[in-house]
């Protein structure tokens, strides 16, 4: 992994953190087997249920942790809604026996340190996934899962987002059987470097997307949590209002936003949830949007490998960065540092 | 109630079924303690935690619902994700001991009554919420509550989404004791009807609004599922592209697509976690953005009575369909009709 300690031009750093993503990915895969044994021991007494802890980015990684999870065990899964125990004060939340997944890139927002510790005493057992385990959010943890991604400087998070999506189908592979497994994550990192080694079909689509102000971005099932993260991505660096849906909302109302001013982007891979999302096309081709699906399969502007399963929503995570980036760069905008924001999140 | 037997201008169902939810919510309300009860008689052999499955506004309204329980009883709570069961065939969910209450108008669309069907099987308890107990979701519960809301016939759904919100409140009110009761909920009719009673400041915003064709709405906690019914609401009836955000997620990321040329909306009343949302307003004046608060407390465009708790999010609801319906009718669009949309979601 290259050094970042001195000045690089713009755009620079995201572009070569979003190329270690192999590296990182290739590090995660060889200590697969030895995560999902870890969680499996800690879940050895039985689980009710897994709740997902995150903000931003790592809450798109978290959504994603729901599915697999829930699909590997059957087990009832949750994305933690802060505000009802910071703000409103539930001061007896009854998550006994429950595990608590937090993701947190610095290890350092205070809310989710806050959460941690009261789901904590309330019974649950806690995994931190963060890129510094000598974070406060990993001391509080049964298990620090530490990302290993390297420092991340950018301001667009990418390399910690695939890692951290990369963890949570090992805390699943570790909890269940159906779906993915450790040996079908080890294709992986492999994927994401051909698309990485890949980029001019979204170089293209993003001069096509740079001059519009607004974008759907559609997705169903494993894709889904991509398309809130390539929507969240273009949102920070790009300044376009674009909006991440599920294909089963958006046909029955949402849709009404497209037309030929306002083009729409498909995620499609070759799970089951995806001919769902294919099937939205020729009514958007009726209403004239310009359309352009991202995945698997004939017709597409940009691909990605049919590795299967929810490791297309790496693929798919991977392609919605370029997308942003290419964009940014297409609009002139400096992607490392979009106006006025920070990297690490201090909501308490 | 009037009758809606006949063909009525553009724009008038829509208006006529707004100004119906004061009395569908007095009816509501007369049988508050009564659903209550009937809740806690369902759950008295103990709870493991409680899922809401819905789609479109329902699910907005199941949001509420997610919040205003796990915060009265501190029970986990989940919104399902329906793909897992229909798209990837989880063969084992382990609901047993589970409350499942399931959202839908019409209580037709297939995938709502095959994943309800699925969480009986697997031992969950099933609370069926619909606008018609003759319908197949209502007759797969062990509960059905009917919101006696009248037809609904404008394509946008208003008064059965607060009359929704106002049973997952008696929901709540049955499985706990914290936040709202039901003696607090008697004030929710009269505080809608006296936000309907005074649709001239959101007029007034909509004129402004109707040249737009983006704009993020942002509110934390209890106004957060009103941001994201009043985001819906607007793509659907006026075509532009709003944007729901969490004030906690929004600072650290989106709010970057805020500028002179991309308004705001804030959605903040008198509870614990508004003034997070308030707190935006220096940043994105200092972004040059175009921004209006609605909520309570001096400097808003447009009021609602702080009536306190999860009963501020149905005002803020209403406040969101006023402003579709005056966006809309500002736009020269037919609320009732907007392009290409039908009523009953049909996604299986």
């Amino acid at each position: 992994m290259p050094a970042l300690d001195t000045p690089i031009p713009a755009g620079l750093l995201m572009h070569t953190e979003m190329h270690q993503q192999p590296d990182v990915l290739r590090r995660l895969a060889s200590r697969a087997t030895g995560l999902a044994n870890q969680v499996r021991a800690l879940a050895e007494n039985g689980l009710r249920g897994v709740a997902f802890l995150a903000r931003g980015s790592s809450d798109n990684a978290a959504l994603l942790g729901r599915y697999a999870v829930e699909l590997s065990s059957g087990l009832p899964t949750c994305l933690v809604a802060p505000s009802i125990l910071t703000g409103y004060h539930q001061t007896r939340p009854r998550f006994d026996r429950w595990l608590l997944v937090a993701a947190s890139q610095s290890g350092r927002t205070p809310e989710i340190i806050t959460v941690a510790d009261r789901f904590r005493q309330s019974g649950a057992v806690v995994i931190a996934v963060t890129n510094d385990t000598s974070s406060d959010l990993a001391d509080a943890a049964d298990l620090a899962v530490d990302l290993q991604a390297g420092p991340e400087r950018a301001v667009p998070a990418t390399k910690t987002v695939t890692a951290q999506m990369f963890v949570m189908l090992a805390i699943a592979a570790g909890l269940g059987s159906a779906g993915i497994t450790t040996t079908q994550m080890t294709q992986i990192p492999g994927a994401v470097a051909e698309v990485l080694a890949d980029p001019g079909p979204v170089d293209h689509l993003a001069h096509r997307l740079a001059p519009q102000d607004r974008l759907a971005v559609v997705a169903r099932g494993y894709c889904y949590p991509a398309a809130l993260e390539t929507s969240l991505k273009l949102q920070e660096t790009t300044g376009i209002m674009a909006h991440g849906f599920s294909a089963a909302d958006f046909r029955h109302g949402p849709i009404a936003v497209c037309g030929p001013h306002s083009p729409a982007i498909l995620l499609a891979g070759s799970g089951p949830a995806d001919d769902d999302t294919r099937a939205l096309m020729p009514e958007l081709t009726h209403r004239g949007t310009q359309t352009a699906t991202i995945g698997t399969g004939s017709g597409t502007a940009a691909g990605w490998p049919a590795v299967g399963g929810a490791g297309e929503s790496l693929l798919a995570t991977v392609r919605g960065q370029q997308l942003a980036y290419y964009t940014a760069a297409a609009r002139g905008i400096d992607p490392d540092h979009p106006g006025g924001l920070n990297k690490v999140t201090l909501t308490r």
